[in-house]
């Protein structure tokens, strides 16, 4: 009697951004597989009996492969009860979700997926600017700094990233960032396009800096830093920049 | 004194796909002006002595023009107190956020944003699929199936919208994707993309139809409904597709 997993969303990282039901589903939780995203506070939350399995994965460090990962849910799903895969943000967006279901499927274990509130959104909101805006930005778009190996994904779609009315949202920016502007820049994005760099969203070392594509790639060229970030460019309507 | 301005995400429409902190604020309220899209039992979690104020915008029904909204918005904060403003989704996507931000900040109101669940994570959710795909779908993007007018936006990006490699959600998109797909096909989209429609998600009368662009444009063309809707397409991995 195999058990039955739970993928679900942990939001930004404050306990307070998770959803009910994924308050609901930690808290009937046997066995919690945690990416170090997703963890910290938000591990409190869970069944005090739960059993807690870092299978972390954190850019720049040595971490379990993919299908160790998928393999150790698939395990532990065949020992039966609740077993909870959580992830930060939203599962379906850049959390590898699909290698997970596959290894599911192919085990016959059955699963659910718990939506959660996506980085954008909760960058956004810390901000306090929309993620779209009627006239200007009426497209958004997600993309993620880098491909397994670490580098920018090759065959990006330029003609949509240098697109000066869509809000592009990058995640796990920081190193390619550099690269990646002088290509939007060479495309015809213009220098001065706002750009938002959102570390640690909604955690206490929270750290927005709003500046612009060109601004931005020199300050992450210098040093991009450890935390986890987020970044958005596009016509955004950033606070600092009102009149 | 004025009173304190909450935009909240109500996420999908189900209660349990609230945030934590949005329900925290529901039990704070003491005015929620509230869209017809993120009523529902929600509205059930608002203080008890809360004022509800509707001012729904539905597709294809008579409703307050925005500028209304937000002058609705700024009188309720302007006698103070905790003013919930709830969005459906995430507020800071498709909710028109901004002419309502700007409203209070041209009177001095203080304002917070409570991210939420975007509607279309909670589509690709229910559908059991992720929305990125590591080789296939790197890229994933939001657009909206009309303006204010109630038609197809001008000016839209085709080269965005008809990657092979990119997964699409379209809000609000039943009546104007006949339009949509048949241009997508002009753009060299294959006509067999997979597409789904998820229609009052999270609710009780959920229901997704899997399909292909082309003949989910066929299918709406004939008959599109009045049930609140969000449309994938893209390089998806839908569940009855696969081998």
């Amino acid at each position: 009697m195999s058990g039955f997993v739970s993928f679900v969303g942990s939001g930004p990282g404050d306990p307070e951004l998770l959803t009910l039901r994924a308050l609901k589903r930690l808290k009937q939780a046997d066995v919690v597989l945690y990416d170090d995203l997703s963890a910290g506070s938000i591990l409190d939350e869970a069944n005090i009996n739960a059993t807690l399995v870092g299978v972390g994965k954190r850019a720049g460090r040595h971490s379990p492969k993919q299908h160790h990962v998928s393999r150790l849910l698939v395990d532990y799903a065949q020992q039966g009860g609740q077993i909870i895969r959580l992830k930060s943000g939203d599962p379906g967006i850049f959390g590898r979700l699909e290698e997970e279901i596959q290894a599911l499927d192919k085990a016959h274990i059955p699963f659910e997926i718990v939506p959660g509130v996506t980085s954008a959104s909760a960058a956004a909101a810390a901000a306090s600017i929309p993620l779209t805006r009627r006239l200007s930005a009426r497209r958004l778009q997600f993309v993620t700094g880098h491909d397994v190996t670490g580098v920018l994904p090759e065959n990006l779609n330029m003609a949509a990233l240098a697109d000066p009315e869509c809000t592009t949202a990058i995640y796990m920016p920081k190193r390619t960032f550099p690269i990646l502007a002088q290509r939007l820049m060479d495309h015809g994005l213009a220098q001065d396009t706002p750009a938002l760099l959102a570390e640690s969203v909604s955690q206490s070392e929270e750290n927005l800096t709003s500046s612009t594509i060109i601004e931005l790639a020199v300050q992450l060229k210098k040093n991009a830093g450890s935390a986890p970030g987020l970044i958005l460019f596009g016509p955004l309507a950033l606070r600092n920049n009102r009149t």
